[in-house]
């Protein structure tokens, strides 16, 4: 029986959060069906371009000073690294990433650029890697997505758009690990019951719809979960402590196609004026391609969840 | 003498934009140099893709109910165009726009979208058609920016950077007519003296670079302005209302390269994850490589101040 995130949790969360994480606004689009309008949640314009700087900030500051003070550890590959370093140097402690050695050379440069010590290991190497560097040096292990005080942090996201949007119907959000849907279903669900939260994932990278239809946490395959641009949804499952947030709170998740979040991120680009990266695209894809699979409702949000593209994707997307 | 807009002009203004005009954040950049931190003030991510929706709206709040009732008019090829008929539905009062029959048919389209009625005349036409109808309509004029409550409307922009980071020493804004720097220089300086205001503008239309430094308000020629591609900064003089906030508030006007311009673009995307116009790029064209031409200062703002950019030109800049 896993603990759910409470509102006082989520709201200690947005308290710590708030001077290093960006309150976002919710921008009205012009460009929504009249009956249905649209809203973005641009968490692609925190400072490391992802909302994964509210979950990383949380865990890190609910830290005794003492723990904190001996550093901390992470692995990932993407924003969560960078996530990570940035809120490590806030608070002027030592941060180690490990990375994969498939890791992109630029999201290596970006970390490091942040302050943060790299640790390149072999793709199977990189939790144990981690935990090992924790017990050694004494490093607090910042987990990416399968952790209260992480889903409390991702979270604070859902209490901004419901203190801004009251009246929203439904909320669109990416799902990967988890960690953002749980805490945003968690803090809307507590908020208001009747707006409803619906997952959105790659057809390609469909783990978590599978895992919710089932009601069983499946996982599926990187030779599978890779196949998708969305390079931020390729996790091949949701964590154990998300799986009992989209559980109790998600009300379904649907999938989008490879073209529809092109299409997306070119909607993004031109017509709202945002940077977003594949995964950042797909809420914004289901509001625009599957109103067929979604609940009806009149104000909807789609979170923007990130936008840090690589330069040539982005280049043919918008050309 | 012309009289200059006060804090009590500028704090009613945005009493009357909250709610219609998006509470824009300021963006901590990673980007910016260490000793000049850079934080960007993203008016692309106004509902119409630029600041003019703060000053429209304004200006048309301001008149008494029985004037707006009879509908208000404009003439624009460009953001001041959606600005006023997106206030004007807000207000639900009829909206005539001027545009002329240069204008591109996207833009056409788009202030229709909004509502708006449109009235196409050869470009000499546009000041007069727009005052005929206004005075055979009984419509009212909104000027798109020699005018006060235009000004004090823009000016909301510069109240929220100082509310936001009160410890800014110098607010980077592109100028065209001047009715943006105004309204900001004015709320900066009854703010805090101390902070520098400075203007950009491209090289190849700078009249108010050359006004700024004779003390005369300037004409250039449209062959001349036409030249850059920061096509909303095309104007070929500031009004004489913004002449008078320059010549109070403003501490200096400086110039960008068309290169410039379109490395800002560039970086706007990929670092900020913001679609810029050229026009909307020109500050942040000017911290990153104006330097030797600034005042010495640590905390630097760059106003985005639209984003509503042709795709194949925005295609071509972040490939």
């Amino acid at each position: 029986m896993t603990d759910l995130v409470t509102l006082e949790d989520l709201r200690a969360a947005q308290k710590r959060i708030a001077g290093t994480a960006v309150r976002t606004p919710l921008l009205p689009s012009l460009h929504g069906d009249t009956d249905r309008p649209l809203w973005l949640k641009p968490e692609n314009l925190q400072p490391i371009g992802a909302f994964k700087i509210r979950g990383a900030y949380n865990a890190i500051a609910a830290l005794s000073e003492a723990d904190r003070s001996r550093g901390v550890v992470a692995h990932s590959s993407g924003n969560h690294a960078q996530a990570v370093a940035y809120a490590a140097r806030a608070f002027g402690v030592k941060a180690v990433i490990v990375m994969p050695d498939t890791t992109p050379q630029v999201k290596i440069d970006a970390t490091r650029a942040l302050g943060a010590e790299i640790v390149i290991v072999t793709p199977d190497r990189r939790d144990i890697a981690a935990g090992e560097l924790a017990q050694e040096h004494g490093y607090a292990f910042v987990p990416p997505y399968d952790d209260s005080r992480i889903v409390a942090g991702q979270g604070t996201t859902g209490l901004e758009i419901v203190e801004d949007l009251p009246t929203v119907d439904t909320v669109l959000v990416p799902v990967s690990g988890g960690g953002l849907i749980s805490g945003i279903a968690a803090a809307v669900k507590l908020t208001d019951p009747r707006i409803k939260v619906i997952g959105v994932e790659p057809e390609l990278a469909a783990d978590a719809a599978q895992s919710f239809r089932t009601g069983v946490r499946t996982t599926w395959s990187t030779a599978d979960t890779y196949r998708t641009i969305a390079d931020g949804l390729r996790t091949t499952s949701v964590g154990v402590i998300p799986f009992a947030h989209i559980q109790a709170y998600v009300d379904d998740i649907v999938t989008v196609t490879e073209a529809q979040i092109r299409e997306a991120m070119h909607f993004l680009a031109l017509r709202a004026r945002l940077v977003a990266e594949p995964s950042g695209a797909v809420a914004t894809a289901a509001y625009l391609f599957r109103k067929d699979a979604l609940p009806a409702g009149r104000e909807h949000v789609a979170v923007v969840s990130g936008g840090n593209v690589d330069p040539a994707l982005y280049a043919e997307v918008t050309a």
